[in-house]
């Protein structure tokens, strides 16, 4: 085994007998074939049962959608792209010239695809247990500080903290129009978030269900 | 144990050492609480996984895209209400007296949701290995008749196949309208499909394009 191959699995906290498949988690499509497609597309459905699996024990009382809701919250393309990050991955990826040149390492499609690909290419070379075991390790954190709460909080709260979390700026609400009379006023309000380039609108009876419709709005965009 | 849970569990081939699981997983929201729904969560998460490790290792040559295919053709709604009717789980369902006027014990989503709870059943009382044999079981005739044709197919033959499959009547195809002029002409075309009530329409330079077109977005509902 060379040095570097010995540094990159202690990196990564994962040693594998097959180290073709540690190459292959981590080559992008742009490489050509042989990439980490296959293996992203395993390791999302092994990542999705063990979430399920751990969210079911540690949360008895919660119902199905709720239990959704936090494991929505808990995987996602920005929380693997900062698993990656943590890892330190970005420059292990191999990727084509096209793909390196365009910035793709600090890619947050192409971080979270090489996370899934290597919980793939575990449960290939060592099996289910040691994938779920790696996978409970990279979450370890995030697993201790999901809450019911986390499931239950109101849009613009859930979306607020989304966005603290990933550095990104707050969201801001502006009414757009008003329109009816009296009582039966309805407000458009739009909610911007400038760091992300995402923005949604939505009418309701107040400003306050207008503004929460807005983030909820942006919230299914992020949180896909 | 009962005759009729010693029969209920040979007929759906699985034994329960915990029989509180085994009602659980058969027990409807409709009855209130302690219902199948987490398990049917979970065992949803199991199916995901043990379908796409299926199919990784029965088909090497396949992308991503091609697996993804496969998997929705092999996994869906209806493909499961046809299990739960062939392991005659309709008499075994528990369900609230409205859901059981109502004819709920025929419906593919609850019959569904069943076959998913059921899965989850099994892996909380006997583990995951018992769980991936009942999937691989109950799927066993669907895994063998699928093949990368399957995900390869045009839509419109992929449709029709799919309603054959499910005794529903063969899709209709009507051009609605053309404009344009002769080398730019535009063909709207509408695709109906009488027993399920679902038609979609799409405009193409061809005819032929078009009702691809209308095949595939009726598809996509279908195999959600």
């Amino acid at each position: 085994m060379t040095f570097e191959l010995k540094k990159l699995q202690k990196k990564i906290n994962a040693s594998f007998d097959n180290h073709a498949l540690l190459e292959q988690a981590l080559t992008h499509r742009s490489i050509g074939s042989n990439n980490n497609e296959r293996l992203e597309f395993l390791g999302d459905s092994i990542l999705g049962f063990v979430v399920a699996d751990e969210i079911y024990m540690r949360f008895p009382e919660a119902d199905e959608g709720v239990m959704s809701r936090l494991r929505a919250h808990l995987v996602n393309r920005e929380s693997l792209a900062i698993i990656a990050q943590k890892l330190d991955l970005s420059d292990e990826l191999i990727l084509g010239q096209g793909e390196m040149k365009s910035g793709g390492k600090h890619r947050s499609s192409i971080l979270s695809d090489a996370v899934e690909a290597l919980i793939g290419a575990i449960y290939k070379d060592k099996g289910l247990e040691a994938s779920r075991a790696w996978v409970l390790s990279v979450f370890k954190n995030q697993l201790e500080s999901l809450t019911l709460e986390t499931a239950t909080k109101d849009p613009k709260t859930q979306l607020q903290e989304y966005l603290q979390a990933r550095g990104i700026a707050v969201p801001k609400y502006s009414v757009i129009s008003t329109t009816g009379l009296d009582h039966n006023q309805q407000f458009k309000v739009e909610c911007q978030v400038d760091g992300i380039d995402n923005h949604a609108s939505s009418t309701a009876s107040s400003r306050k269900k207008a503004e929460q419709k807005s983030a909820s709005k942006i919230l299914k965009r992020l949180i896909k």
